[in-house]
């Protein structure tokens, strides 16, 4: 039994649920392979029954592993018709990917199940990365260190942000990722202060804080990294801003061992900005898991909850973002190690002089 | 008011809801503006309210319009509170877009409000295109033709089908698309039996069948196409194939016109593939709706409801999938007019020989 059988296992009995109905693409590919985008998988105590429609039936026979494959024409309806055929009374669902609506049809066609809702229960099943998905992983942040490495002459005053982006992108794509991670974030002067923004037509400017957050997908799994830089030589505000972001990140990261709370490790960033006197512009929580999802368990935040395991890898990206000035935010991807954690993102954070004046 | 804001008006009225709580980032979009990818739109009979957190605050105040602006830390904490504040009784929301667990602790917080799943109430609010939309729908089309022009060099026998993607994603960004509007599939020989072929590490072989699907974003809008290539001269089955999902198609493109059902649409497009002999061998709808998501109201489909309207764009897309020897499916985006239906997909369709032999 793999860990995430045994996990898995463990939650059937504590719920006293028959059967699992998985909803969400990523744990669908996570336990039974399938890398399509549309399907279920219903797991019980005998057997693993993965359905999908015709469009992905070759796909899901050539790469579905320890699950058979069933057809359904139309999703609730086949789904329905399976578990009815397995007489179930009481049923867990995957409730933080299912639709309410999904629910509601499938409900009203097995009106003397029950359907029990599991969230909290699932959430960690695959926050700890075994040594395959730890190398997809590595796989994934080398790729994307490698076009960014490409790009980075792109980076320099007078170049929109959109168009060093979609460089970005392409060089990534070129080096071997399947996808973008997510829409890659060029986010220059004033506009750093979004720590979302997406890569405008603004161009970016002389001595202007440039935040580039960018990955890519590799085999399912993600990387996750965000640089700032500078256009120029820095002045005394973001080098001092700079610096603390750096020294809230290397903070959190110490604190990183199995064992250890997700808020004391979110509380060690926050409290060296705060200090710094600038804890009211820094929004965000510090980190989360990537994996075969970019944003997934652990949640290193004021919020999260429990503490981290060997083997989680996640995020630790602090960022200071002042309305009207701009942002800096330096994120990489740490490994929870038995004894502490190894940083897996390949490019330095240090701060870089000079060097994106073009 | 806007054909929207009447068509919600309605909605409203009908459900007899005092307030729409919509969960979906493309029907917030479209109602507000924002674009960022998490928020939630509250729209009662007096006012609208866009709610997000800290890290899109500034993107909110800059996009949205025609509604006001809450900032909360915790999601469901701050909505529950914001519809507490407002002491509704009946709320609707999106039940399709909302999953299971963000309704239960909703409800969980608000014990005594009713939570009324909208569905099909909601389904086709985007589906009627105005101008605006269509222009941006036009620009994704063209953009993306541009990008098949410059990439389809690269459509030859030897290239890896990634490869080829992976170029004709960047030329679509370089020639102005936002994002691609989903993975791009090459599927070529016998992998184009595959509907959802992913490109893969296959390179294209002389004289295989390749079907090319492909689609970028611009400013939100999407477009959707399919090409199907033939790497050298057509031999007597691939020339049969092929023009029959041409008749296929353009059979289904003369049915559409205002109040034309969409079952009967779908029904012109299945007879002549089943004339032909292959009726089991289309397994798919023949269209979809397409805007600001890519797959959306109305689904051109032998279960698909209700009957298509002026101003309405969707794929017409038929296609041939024969397991072992390949397939075809061909692509087009129409527009509803008053008294049929337009093109408005630039690319043509016929069948194009020893275009694609390197």
């Amino acid at each position: 039994m793999t860990l995430a059988e045994q996990r898995l296992e463990a939650v059937r009995r504590r719920t006293n649920v028959e059967a699992i109905l998985f909803w969400s693409l990523e744990n669908i590919r996570y336990l039974c392979g399938f890398s399509g985008s549309d399907g279920v998988l219903i797991i019980t105590g005998h057997e693993r029954v993965f359905m999908s429609d015709s469009r992905y039936e070759e796909q899901a026979r050539g790469e579905v592993r320890d699950a058979s494959f069933k057809k359904y024409r139309q999703k609730i309806e086949g789904v329905a018709r399976f578990l009815q055929s397995l007489r179930l009374k009481r049923v867990g669902f995957e409730s933080a990917a299912m639709p309410y609506e999904s629910y509601q049809k499938l409900k009203g066609r097995l009106p003397r199940a029950s359907f029990i809702p599991l969230s909290r229960e699932i959430a960690d099943l695959r926050s700890r990365k075994n040594l395959e998905e730890l190398e997809k992983i590595r796989r994934a942040i080398h790729v994307a260190s490698k076009g960014f490495l490409d790009a980075s002459p792109r980076f320099r005053p007078g170049v929109k942000e959109r168009v060093a982006a979609e460089f970005l992108e392409c060089r990534m794509r070129r080096r071997g990722g399947d996808k973008t991670a997510f829409d890659t974030i060029v986010a220059s002067g004033p506009r750093a202060a979004l720590p979302h923004g997406a890569a405008s037509e603004k161009r970016m400017g002389q001595k202007e804080t440039v935040v580039v957050d960018f990955g890519v997908r590799v085999q399912g799994y993600h990387s996750d990294e965000t640089q700032t830089l500078i256009l120029g030589k820095p002045d005394a505000a973001q080098r001092r801003i700079y610096e603390t972001v750096r020294r809230a990140q290397e903070k959190a990261m110490k604190t990183i061992r199995p064992g250890v709370s997700v808020r004391r490790i979110d509380a060690a960033a926050r409290e060296v900005i705060a200090r710094a006197g600038y804890g009211k512009f820094f929004g965000h929580g510090t980190g989360h898991g990537v994996g075969l999802a970019v944003h997934e368990e652990p949640l290193i935040s004021p919020r999260g909850r429990g503490v981290v395991e060997e083997g989680m890898i996640f995020t630790v990206e602090p960022g200071i973002y002042i309305p009207g000035w701009g942002g800096v935010r330096l994120e990489d991807m740490v490994l929870v190690t038995p004894h502490g954690s190894e940083v897996l993102t390949v490019l330095s954070k240090e701060l870089k002089e000079n060097v994106y004046t073009g």
